[in-house]
């Protein structure tokens, strides 16, 4: 099996972050690492479509603020959302005048931004770069499931999509936490067919993806900190645990869900937790970010997790394919 | 404004290219250059999109043939395509073992492979990469516009989306024709509204690309010996000449276009021509490939192009907004 891991050559770090999240993910565990929050999460706008498109928008621009850069300043920005022909990112792209690229692996794409973004600045093509995803509860669920006017009841296994979007600044100068090294996913399918069941569609891909990692650079899951995978919930996280036993490795105490932690509140109503490509992204840029600056934690591997379906081949009675990449951030002990 | 240009530093190759279309492309005047073409369009599966993935399959399948390699040999595929979710790649990538990027922009997306595809081989990071598209008039024409069964009369300035899949493998060692240097876009939108009228949201894009092009790199349109642009159309092409003399350059008859190339008959049945991110796909990596590897052709500047619409964007009343990307290839003198 070809080898998915790469290590950077270059200092790939993390210059900046910023997160703006919804009033649901506000008020849960993770509320306090957010930047910004909403109160009425349609933002004004007449569709919750341009919601979204404002959220991802005011994200980059809040990013440019805080950095006190200009536009001129960033090369390039990577992104991505789950809305049909990610409308999210190509509208808000539209304030911008920065090249652009196009990302699609559904709710991994923020870790597919970051590594390709991490790539593009050691190849010396570029010197900054924004990597930006966004997802949102009222885009996602009349999309993928039923239109919220219906009061659809929830299946148990179902999630929650986060509505928030977040963007990472990269470069080679400025910043205490380095981009190591990432593996690269391949596409998984089980067999899984319920699109409300997407922990356990994207679970097996987190497994292979977190093995060709452990094997690549010789490490074991206590080597991190926090391993995070991206939105499996609490069933697909435990699930996840229960596969990757299976191979002979167990995950201890520092095996987290992003999804898993984002909600406060009975399952009734959040379902197994948060999904979506702002779930990984805020909770990254927000949370993570935040305590590793603080030196809390010093070695994270992240595994966003993405559900590669549509509704069109889910009503075709397609199984759901699943990527995940995992991204090695450390925290360079050096003041830069 | 920023430099968009990168020189790239390795000599990337195309080792090779793939090619497979439906009857009327194969019909065409480009017909002789692609590699296989099917009868039937359905391609035996029980929906379009299941015959799409199976066009993005076979592609990949056969340029590893061509080129006697294993899937091992492969360090990544960078895929997209024009359905939403971008489930042809999704599902085809499923019959393969290999990292996989998923890229959306639009019908450009086979520029933006190329472009990020050369730059991970640039960085050192990966030896052979597979960078595809795909599209199917069938499954596009019902997802933005109309059920065909409708039997909706064309608009004068319509297109028609290219059924088809390409494929390309960049590698350091092997082959004539090198990527040179890309121009990477940015998010234009002049507010065309109309979904019908792809050409005229495109064209200032195209515009924009092509003059920050050939500002970088101090050419002017005859350095090329063949100026391409993906999918404008007739009436696009025609628009994004008189937008280029607005700005002082004049095109040449060493200028034309893919979607212009693709189809014969009457305007009534194909509209302006080709569309889709397998038109400028399969037009490099048939007829210009071709014509390269002969020595008829030395320089080309292809400059793929995209307009970011949904069908929700456009039904919500928005205009559309476009992106192009310009890439350079040199036929290498030397044999290698």
């Amino acid at each position: 099996m070809k080898n998915q891991t790469i290590f950077f050559k270059n200092n790939i770090l993390v210059m900046d972050t910023a997160t703006i999240v919804g009033p649901k993910e506000h008020e849960g565990p993770l509320g306090v690492y957010f930047d910004k929050d909403i109160e009425d999460d349609l933002l004004g706008q007449k569709t919750f479509e341009y919601a979204e498109i404002m959220l991802h928008t005011t994200v980059i621009k809040y990013l440019l603020n805080k950095t006190k850069l200009k536009q001129d300043d960033i090369d390039m920005c990577f992104c991505g959302d789950l809305m049909d022909g990610i409308i999210a990112c190509n509208y808000a792209m539209r304030n911008f005048s920065i090249p652009f690229m196009g990302l699609f692996n559904a709710c991994a794409t923020f870790g597919e931004a970051v590594i390709l973004g991490s790539v593009m600045l050691d190849s010396g093509h570029a010197d900054r770069i924004i990597c930006s995803t966004s997802s949102h509860f009222s885009t996602a669920e009349r999309q993928f499931r039923n239109p919220l006017e219906l009061g659809t009841q929830r299946t148990p296994l179902s999630q929650t999509t986060v509505t928030g979007a977040g963007a990472t600044l990269l470069n080679k100068k400025f910043g205490k936490i380095a981009v190591e090294c990432a593996t690269i996913g391949r596409v998984i399918d089980y067999g899984v067919k319920d699109a409300n069941d997407m922990g356990a569609a994207m679970a097996p891909a987190a497994r292979e993806t977190l093995l060709s990692h452990l094997e690549a650079t010789g490490r074991s899951p206590s080597y991190y900190d926090l391993i995070l995978t991206g939105d499996l919930g609490k069933a697909g996280s435990n699930l996840l645990r229960i596969l990757m036993k299976e191979k002979g490795v167990i995950l201890g105490d520092n095996y987290n869900d992003c999804g898993a932690m984002m909600f406060i509140g009975d399952q009734e109503k959040i379902g197994q937790g948060g999904s979506g490509p702002a779930c990984v992204n805020v909770t990254f840029n927000g949370y993570v970010y935040k305590k590793m600056m603080s030196g809390e934690l010093t070695k994270v591997l992240l595994i966003p997790t993405g559900a590669l379906l549509s509704k069109i081949s889910n009503l075709q009675g397609e199984t759901i394919p699943s990527i995940a990449h995992a991204i090695s951030f450390v925290r360079k002990a050096e003041f830069q």
